[in-house]
């Protein structure tokens, strides 16, 4: 076995009983037929389990929808690549010619589905305990330093929430123009509730109530603060 | 312990050492704080792990995006609430007065929710192997007559595999017109590929170029059988 997957081994702790899951894990699909998309599938299952339970433990006091959120930026392609990065997967990764020609190593995804992969290898080869405290031991930084779970809402969300905790009636949305060519459209949308009504702007009719909620918010909050 | 909770240990398999988290798995958010939605998402992670691992094992020779598919229907709400039928949960969950008087006993997202919290709960009273060995009984029978992961492929992705495969240019789609009120939208779009073009309607663009794809299909299938 080459130094590297040796290091690789020692980097997530853990020793493969079958070596050869370890390289398939590591064999994007451009390399041809066996390849690691099977195992990226698995893995993927088994990470968001584990961060799951995790989360659960972490966050005893948090609401469902909360523990979702949190989950979400913990799995997404741009943790999943940052922490492949920490193991050099990007080297290690074995590509077909014209992916390898064409910069295959530093892309993001190709990192982050490898990471997935060798972590369902992980589970093959030595169970389930063993492929979760591979999860937890990448992890820690990520799972020592959670985000407020309060700020991973929408602004949509947030204003609703901060209305309905005080009894006030729900927003009302509309878009007030749209412009534009097909392919850069741009819509404004206004967003009224409680004393206030507040614009804002975004490439989708989503983006613009988004922006037109936090505008509101906002405004609530000073205005809140103003009078206390 | 009620007699009804005793048989649902019996049913799936699994004595509580902490009967506790069964109660509070068949607790509904309609009655309260202490309710079953965060072990509902610790079990949706454990349910879609373990069905991603049986999936990998039952269909060794088919790619990762069949095996997607093929756990998407045995996950999905409806899978959900027939096996939660089978084990009387409707009648078992606790639900707020407004809930019960709606008939909530019979919502099949209800059913199916507590089902997952379940899942969880035995998960962490018996650990990895208790849960995973849960869900492997209450899922024996859509394990056992998977359906062909090909007739789960929607007609667009059926139509451009079977070009593919012939080397033959990918279809080209175009929306032939668009009609009726705004709340009622009908779409028509053409499909055109290799000798046959054909339309096909539907309430949105994407549903009228499945119809098109599929019909073009049905088609391409009908001609190859004449030639051979």
């Amino acid at each position: 076995m080459p130094d590297a997957l040796a290091q690789l081994q020692t980097a997530i702790g853990h020793q493969f009983e079958a070596p050869d899951l370890l390289v398939k894990a590591l064999r994007h699909r451009s390399v041809g037929a066996h390849n690691n998309e099977r195992l990226e599938f698995l893995g993927d299952g088994l990470l968001n389990f584990v961060i799951a339970h995790a989360l659960y433990q972490a966050r005893p006091d948090v609401p469902e929808g909360d523990l979702s959120r949190l989950r979400a930026t913990l799995v997404r392609e741009s943790t999943l690549a940052r922490v492949a990065q920490g193991l050099k997967l990007g080297d290690l990764v074995e590509l077909g010619q014209g992916e390898r020609a064409s910069g295959g190593h530093r892309r993001a995804s190709i990192r982050a589905d490898a990471l997935e992969a060798v972590i369902g290898a992980v589970y093959l080869d030595g169970g389930f305990e063993s492929a979760a405290g591979v999860v937890k031991t990448l992890w820690r930084d990520e799972l020592t330093t959670l985000p407020d779970a309060e700020s991973l809402k929408d602004s949509k969300t947030r204003l609703q929430e901060w209305l309905q905790a005080r009894g006030l009636a729900l927003p009302v949305y509309r878009v007030i123009s749209e412009s534009g060519p097909v392919h850069k459209r741009q819509f404004v949308a206004e967003c009224q509730c409680a004393t206030v009504a507040c614009q804002g702007e975004g490439s989708s009719r989503r983006k613009a109530e988004q922006n037109a909620a936090a505008a509101c918010l906002t405004q609530l909050l000073t205005e809140a603060n103003v009078d206390a």
